[in-house]
């Protein structure tokens, strides 16, 4: 094992020590000797790895960037959840395709301020999620730099033919969300009024709390329920919630040439914990809009033709699932209202509902 | 074909557009149709992209960075040399393990200031690349953010255990260079030395200046040779030579357990054409030291054990091939000089050759 290093970097040597030190990593074996192991035959330590299916597979792949000040403020958000997040968001597009999550590759760049103390805590977050979710580190490029700017690339496997597109729905299809959507959301513009310094703090003090922001700062995603969904091929069409419900319920629709009617009564909103419930309150936030242009929830959007529904029961999580509309003919998204009214939604340029 | 705009880009889909407009890429079929061609059966405009192999093979994956101010100045490299160079950066590891490249994924962070002629000039330069590499882009993700941050991950396929890595080199192997070492960090030198906003007017001026300039600004890797040398097993050790020869010699011997003796005088140093020999001596720079630390030439460097020497004969390019020194049983690297006096080398630590 090589020596981890808690002060300030002054190689790129020492530095990727510290990342392999701290994150599930394939390392290369010893000189001459090359392997297959678990699927890797030359991990970290050479210009690239080489990996080696034992089987017949195919492989899924995404890369996704994470930079100060964009998706996070490097004065509110802890290190620990940057580094969490960062990996958690890049393999949710892997586990929306029905994948199994296996190897990922981090670029990382980040100014000498950074390399102590948040470094570490940034690791240890990041380590947690490929624990969590079954990662290897198998590459990755370091530097330094003004911002903090993290890109990481996320490979999974999946039976040939299996993944599940987002152009797979058809008329008839009913349409599912799994969890509860506009959490990340709420818990970002907590986060925002929050003063800098103080949020670790109120995390400690507060279980509720805690549980509030958890969408936020460490969300969760449904690799077993998207792989469930490829597998048994109860899935038509499926992709994870990042831009908000109204942006991927649309990205689902124009691939698939099809519309789509959601019922708003059956949108799941954000869960508030009681002891929360006054804060919350005094945001004046409409928990539908959040739910339908929130984004950042990562939870799983999905297609499934009637026939199929009955099945959807044997599911992972499926206590956690919402049937919120059905796939029609037409290119429109409409917003069915408590009394039956209909009202055309656009990606992204949610309108206030009950405006009309 | 999606509509190519030249303004600046309002949405990331306008952006995706203008990107996969211009770099040749794989694009998702039509909705529901996911036959596998080419090896690709999902790619850009879903989650994520899927491949299919085909045959039984291994996938050979690295991810490299290239960031404004680090790698390059915004303020004088042409944005066609950055798009070109990015790219063939990260395709040199790819290479330098004797693959094919195949395929690529692109994160691009750029202000906004960037997305209009400089953006269509970095795409420009990546195209050329990616048509001359071989490479298909499948997928990326496009963010705006104070400065050009680059990540790209780059795949290559190769015959299953052919590989040739790092820590095959063995006592009595030869050492070659391919090219000339140096010519990348005089380029440097010269740009670093050239008022902002005139050196396209003197590329333009003067095709031995261009000559002088191209392996900075629009390097070569060598992909056939290092394929060759893989796929014949002729190659015991590769990389290439991105850091400069005394640092990644270093890497071989490190991670084969050897150490290395290098021939000075054979070592091939910079060419400078006739009509630029006034200005290159201006400078004053050591074309020794230059190859030997210069870095960023990404000529590969690589080994050949004596039995196999008269094969290399065969080799793609091996008129530009020199052996430069052999491997030998100790740990560290020698540099024998004109005189036969040997100078340990330390990575990267050169101390001018003449000064002992």
């Amino acid at each position: 094992m090589t020596t981890v290093r808690k002060d300030r970097f002054q190689t790129e040597t020492q530095l990727i020590e510290r990342i392999t030190g701290a994150i599930p990593a394939v390392l290369d074996g010893r000189a001459g000797r090359h392997p297959v192991r678990d699927g890797v035959r030359l991990g970290i330590g050479d210009d690239a790895a080489v990996l080696a299916p034992t089987g017949r597979t195919e492989w899924v792949l995404t890369c996704d960037a994470f930079l100060e000040g964009v998706h996070f403020l490097g004065s509110r958000h802890p290190a620990d959840s940057v580094g969490f997040k960062s990996l958690v968001r890049a393999t949710s597009d892997v586990a929306a395709m029905g994948a199994k999550p296996r190897f990922f590759l981090l670029t990382l760049a980040l100014p000498v301020a950074r390399t102590g103390a948040w470094l570490d805590e940034f690791l240890r977050g990041m380590a947690r999620a490929a624990r969590r979710l079954g990662l290897s580190l198998i590459g990755g490029d370091t530097k330094k730099f003004p911002a903090v700017s993290i890109s990481i690339t996320v490979l999974g496997e999946i039976a040939p033919g299996t993944a599940v597109p987002r152009s797979g729905a058809r008329p008839g299809d009913i349409i599912y969300v799994s969890g509860r959507l506009g959490q990340a959301q709420l818990g970002l513009e907590i986060v925002r009024r929050t003063p800098p310094g103080t949020l670790r703090k109120q995390l400690r003090a507060s279980p509720a709390f805690r549980r509030l922001l958890q969408p936020h700062l460490y969300p969760k995603i449904r690799v077993e329920l998207g792989a469930w969904l490829a597998r048994t091929g109860v899935g038509s069409a499926m992709i994870d919630i990042s831009d908000g419900l109204s942006t991927d319920l649309n990205h689902v629709c124009v691939a698939s040439g099809a519309g789509a009617r959601l019922w708003a009564e059956r949108i799941p909103c954000v869960d508030i914990p009681a002891a929360q419930a006054k804060r919350v309150a005094q945001l004046k936030l409409d928990p539908l809009h959040m739910a339908l242009d929130g984004g950042d929830d990562y939870e799983l959007l999905f297609t499934v033709a009637p026939r199929h529904v009955p099945r959807l029961r044997q599911a992972p999580g499926f206590s956690d699932l919402r049937a919120i509309g059905e796939i029609t003919t037409g290119k429109q998204i409409l917003l069915v209202g408590p009394q039956g009214s209909e009202r055309r939604l656009e990606p992204g340029g949610w309108d206030h509902f009950r405006k009309k």
